[in-house]
């Protein structure tokens, strides 16, 4: 079995982004590829912002800021509190550094660039040594129906910090979009070792990928192991709204229900050693690791964990 | 004679502000009005950049940079620096600080805000007491043609450094353009005190403004006196290619050539003492005075000795 083919990871921001990063250093240059929500894209004070592509472009290049959780590293904030005397919208922080992505950004769309080839760019001006792709080049939106009415994503995630409760979400454009071609064909590359789908909230961070018209198609096709891993340690979400959402969508708060989210391509489950147990309710092989990322150590060692056990699974 | 009445003045940036501050702060609250060039107005990194404007913005409330010349106090760069590393054009530097004037400005504008409208709001978020007029809210382009073809003002004033040698300049969209109402108006104001010139550039920063249709014949049938101030000093200019650009147009350099090219409308010229016996090749009233100005004592004392000469001619 080839433990230097390709790898394929699912991702959203940035709890997925952590195992991304742990992927990207235990595996040799130019053999990952992520694939990046961007239901979160939104356009705000005239810029597209895609916060899940900058939340793994900042991460896998080192750049991400550690005491924030998000954003750049080294960031300065002159940008927002100039805009807040000017009575500008303030609401959605935007550090200077930040900017600048969102600013170049936009000037490369605006001037017919697809996203996937302003991301490319970005990778290579960060010397980031993995594929990173936008799920689409078209634009897909989260809508999310709560009992505060329908709200666009960063209206209900920053806007109101998840506070609205969630009784429907829509991936707006998802059905004319089509799934990047890299991302298909890396899915049927016979060469490819794993599909890992990152710890990302299922519902706002992955159904959103799932979504696009082929893609649930491509990873029921897809001859290597498809691996989830848990977002939930202890019936808790790590950080995020994920428990808070299952309860409001009637889902039991738990590691099993996320892995039956994803049964009809799921071959093979990570869960937490917390919730050892969650096995009994599943028909598809679990595996127990510790995936609570707190260092780097931490992200290095679950990769290995996944990638183990998706070999395993394999051979 | 009323000398509390209403005073105009027409500015350019760095210059042309150094008097417009100096009138502000001798003169009441809310009786200056500075109309300001927008002929460098251009869009760049798809923001809406008014250079004059913003410095008359910065110098007027106070938050203008000493040590640089332009841009804002306190500033930082962390945006140019990312935005360096993803390739970005950074030729036209913008700070984080001022970066939220433009992105502003250019949200304001594209909700169908006129320019004039966003600048009265910016005035009153500063705490401005004087009118900050543009001098239309229709775009009008300064071009110039050079020794090394036709640029875009900014080409020529930043990206070359005012390197070409100009034959001829150009305002695009002058003829459609109308003077701001307002303007027009504070000429026609019986009590009108006086209208000051700035010592700006007379060719980039005030024929601009003269371009406009209706603005010269406003300035000729004023009641109140029309008075320029040199911005050549000793045959040189203090700042800027206005001595290079007089030689390249081939005019005299001096203080006395610049008055004659507002001769058509203006009652009293201030040179500086550097320059006394250009009287004598001029048939309109020149006082002297030190125009050079360091301190902000020495931009009031200037700021005085203008309006003061305005008050005697009127009398």
């Amino acid at each position: 079995m080839n433990k230097t083919g390709p790898v394929v990871a699912l991702s959203g921001g940035v709890g997925g982004a952590k195992l991304a990063l742990g992927l990207y250093r235990i595996l040799p240059p130019h053999t990952l590829t992520v694939v990046a929500n961007t239901g979160d894209d939104f356009e705000h004070l005239g810029l597209s912002i895609s916060p899940d592509i900058d939340t793994l472009l900042y991460t896998l290049s080192g750049q991400d800021n550690p005491e924030l959780g998000w954003g750049r590293r080294a960031e300065t904030w002159t940008f927002m509190a100039a805009l807040d005397k000017l009575g500008g919208e303030t609401w959605f922080r935007l550090g200077d550094g930040d900017l600048a992505t969102h600013v170049e950004r936009t000037r490369r769309l605006a001037a017919g660039e697809p996203l996937s080839v302003v991301t490319e760019e970005f990778c290579r001006r960060f010397g980031i040594a993995a594929k990173l792709l936008p799920m689409s080049d078209q634009n897909v939106r989260t809508r999310l129906e709560t009992d505060r009415g329908r709200l666009d994503f960063q209206d209900y995630f920053v806007r109101l910090r998840c506070e609205p409760a969630v009784r429907r979400l829509e991936f707006a454009g998802s059905e004319a979009a089509r799934p990047h071609p890299d991302f298909i064909a890396a899915l049927a590359d016979p060469d490819l070792r794993a599909v890992v789908v990152c710890p990302s909230n299922p519902f706002i961070s992955i159904d959103p990928i799932l979504a696009i018209t082929g893609v649930r198609a491509a990873l029921q096709a897809c001859r290597a192991p498809v691996v989830a891993v848990s977002p939930i340690i202890g019936g808790k979400a790590v950080k995020g709204p994920t428990a808070k959402m299952m309860e409001e969508l009637g889902l039991p708060v738990g590691a099993a229900a996320v892995a039956r989210h994803y049964s009809d391509f799921l071959d093979l489950y990570v869960a937490d050693e917390a919730d050892r147990g969650a096995e009994a309710r599943l028909d598809l092989p679990v595996v127990f690791a510790s995936t609570l990322m707190v260092t780097i150590e931490d992200r290095e060692a679950l990769a290995r964990a996944v990638l183990d056990a998706a070999d395993r699974i394999r051979a």
